[in-house]
């Protein structure tokens, strides 16, 4: 292993490194030790600030780190075709860094944006280094900083020719699932990669969001926090096992260190986010897909920040009812729930490929899913092989074996949402999933009588159930008269 | 009163119309009737297509309409300040008109674009107008065709100092409410006036949704279509009443003219729609209020024109059992979901309004939106009201007598839905409502177990409800061994 040095000394061995990586924060560096673990040859680092770099090469003595604070001669000290990987905040610096990059790459050379940029970004950014001869790939990195040193899961997205160039570098760093694959892939190209990450995270803010109402069902049921997460526990020891109900298990067992009770009776329930789960419902929004379970998830955060309206309403709350119910059918229900928030992202996306051909393969997002992101959950396995098997399937709902266990699960949602709503619990997430799936199972909705009106008083045209074509009432009456 | 004339005798009378008309389409010609006949002197039109401008004016002999196919001749035709409106289509047209415009104007001179424009588009165009010293200002025209010609609600947004130039011109020809105010207002200063009409298009996707689900429910106690238009017909007669609740009661007693039954059996349930119900969920999001009605109204459209995806489940649809619920109890809980729909709305445009510096006034706009607009309802009135004595209101809903309301309503909504969900009745809408006030007005919410979460994969820390700060755990346990 070659002693860690910075450049200066570096220089003078001509280029060495299979690969580089721009930023030095948490992300940065744990992505480069990583590399520096798994691939052949060094790793160039890049900093403007050599204290930065010093201070990662210092703190992990024998890594094969090699750090630049001069842009040329990082570039000079990666083999061709060259391959950077930029962990720089979403935005301005991205545009910064590719901007002095590119007049010191050559044709063909491959630029990888790790951090969690906002796909419209990566499709102008793919289109502007296409017209220089740069190959630029959107990635999504997720695990957080363990899973960056220890394996992440990582969905890219851009020229398919990348991949040859790129595989062996990424594949030796990513999570791997039980049957050894690497939870990394090419989605597919444009910016499909940034925005399968965009649609991870919608995902994570459903499945967040559910789980925190079966919480609320089953508390509601008399237990207590600690009680709940041993129900966790026991739904993640069975077919629902994720990283999310596993954590929720383990959060839920954590006394406070100040009052030595349960944690969660002193924690805010002022819920944040970064900004993922609204871009989501955004794109969902434009591209005419229903992802009401991500959507209510989203709102559901907003709502519990709202302090002055919800300070307006609490001389008045009403008693909240028990919910009496046996933990199977929460179960059940979530689980219901669940399938539906994941079958409205993977929607979303199949629709979004098609709108912006990127040419994703659904059952390479999930196998990458399953090991390494936020929201790995066993039932992707066999997810995977589904899509595998049926690759031009409208709905994995639609296909067996979930198909049969939504039927089976859905009275469940139903019996949860229900008795839910009825003792004043408030389950947005989980109503809407129940919604949405009875709206696919309704032969004949009630829009039929939206299409109508807007035919009555904006002359739009209403279709017909029994004809092609559009139709039009010259409605009798002068509508104009009312005024309420 | 003048007789009408084209463009090329007008030149030698000088400038002598109060207001242009740029655009000769349906809501343009409309508007410029309705101004020919309501203002002091004529009214000047323009197109490029002179036939277009002579085809209005022939159609419409002795209104006092001039046309102009050259634009300088247009410009030179109007008193000072100018004052033209714009309807013309959103997008790049508007865009296009206005650099065309700008070098014949002078300072100070108004330009008002009346179209269904983005509000960001709007913000934008007013700084850029302000920099070459005009004023634009962005204007919702609601009430289609009839409402143009015979009295539109306008919310218009912009620089204060053009209301006494333009107020002259437009409450002549607005709708009038009951107490005979006219409803046109510049409700606040930049784009408020489209972020405003968007709004109000939102909150129609709400109720046109809300109303369907009532349809749905009524339907599914064993009624027929025109036994539910009667049942909506007598909630029009009484504090509900509304435009909508009297359409959807005209259009359920419709019969069909081809097969004689009634309409809506034959009608596609299919619902469109034209960007303006995403625009207010994307604003959503992005601002961070809760418009979960109005999302889930918004993807209940989507969902119904996913015919793929439906398609796979017909075969599986579960019966739709009976909801037998007294009218009334239909009628309470719908009219406390519209309440909230409509709060949902507002409390957008107030965060909007904060955040864009635009100063609205909620009170001015619920004062125009109570006649001529498509949202218009009885209880707009109250509503005006309570804000113009409560101008810092958190929530409408909190004020009476609409809290005293609501909350005598909440248990006819709670029935409404979980009889409906209990009987595979789609409902979202209904549910959406329900549960966004009981979050509201839930004491503690189960999102307190996100942020905990939020906390162990992500490192954001927690917030506690007995100390300022933010806090973080150092988890136990390597998280980074689960691999699902």
């Amino acid at each position: 292993m070659t002693t860690s040095t910075t450049g200066q000394s570096q220089q003078a061995r001509g280029a060495a490194a299979p690969i580089g990586v721009v930023g030095t924060g948490v992300m940065g560096a744990s992505l480069a030790r990583n590399l520096a673990r798994n691939v052949d040859g060094s790793v160039a680092m890049f900093d403007l600030d050599q204290a930065k770099i010093d201070a990662v090469i210092a703190a992990h003595p024998g890594e094969d780190l090699v750090g630049y604070s001069d842009l040329p001669d990082f570039v000079a000290g990666l083999t061709s075709p060259r391959v950077i990987l930029l962990m720089v905040p979403a935005g301005a610096p991205v545009d910064a860094v590719v901007a002095s990059l590119t007049p010191l790459l050559d044709d063909g050379d491959i630029i990888i944006d790790g951090g969690n940029s906002h796909y419209p970004d990566t499709e102008r950014r793919v289109a502007g280094c296409a017209a220089d001869g740069i190959r630029f790939i959107g990635m999504g990195v997720s695990g957080g900083e363990q899973g960056a040193l220890l394996g992440p899961a990582m969905m890219a997205g851009g020229d398919p020719s990348v991949w040859a160039d790129i595989s062996g570098l990424l594949e030796p760093i990513a999570a791997r699932a039980d049957d050894g694959q690497p939870c990394v892939a090419l989605v597919g190209s444009g910016a499909s990669g940034h925005f399968t990450k965009m649609v991870h995270n919608g995902i994570e803010y459903a499945d967040l969001q559910l789980i925190a109402e079966a919480f609320a069902v089953l508390r509601a049921g008399g237990r207590s926090g600690r009680e709940v997460g041993e129900i966790f526990a026991a739904w993640n020891a069975g077919e629902g096992r994720s990283y999310l109900l596993e954590s929720a298990a383990t959060v839920l067992a954590q006394d406070d260190p100040q009052t030595g009770g349960e944690l969660i009776e002193r924690v805010s329930d002022h819920a944040k986010g970064k900004g993922t789960g609204a871009w989501t419902v955004i794109a969902a929004a434009e591209q005419g897909v229903s992802v009401s379970v991500i959507a209510e998830a989203l709102f559901a955060r907003s709502t519990s920040s709202a302090t002055a309206e919800r300070a307006v309403w609490q001389g008045d709350a009403p008693l909240v009812g028990t919910v009496d119910l046996p933990v199977d059918v929460v179960e059940h229900g979530y689980l219901a729930a669940r399938s539906i928030a994941y079958q409205q992202g993977l929607a979303l996306l199949a629709v979004a490929s098609e709108e912006f051909g990127w040419n994703v393969e659904l059952s390479q997002v999930v196998r990458i899913w399953r090991a390494g992101c936020i929201i790995r959950a066993r039932f992707l396995d066999a997810l995977s092989k589904a899509y595998a098997d049926n690759p031009e399937a409208t709905s994995f709902l639609a296909l067996e074996p979930f198909r049969t266990e939504l039927l089976e699960r859905l009275p469940s949602l139903r019996a949860v949402a229900t008795a839910a709503m009825g003792a004043c619990v408030p389950v947005p997430a989980l109503s809407a999933a129940l919604n949405h799936q009875a709206m696919l199972m309704t032969g004949s909705l009630p829009t039929a009588l939206v299409q109508l009106l807007r035919d009555f008083f904006g002359s739009h045209t209403y279709e017909r159930t029994d004809a092609p074509g559009h139709f039009h009432i010259v409605w009798e009456g002068d509508r104009s008269e009312l005024r309420s």
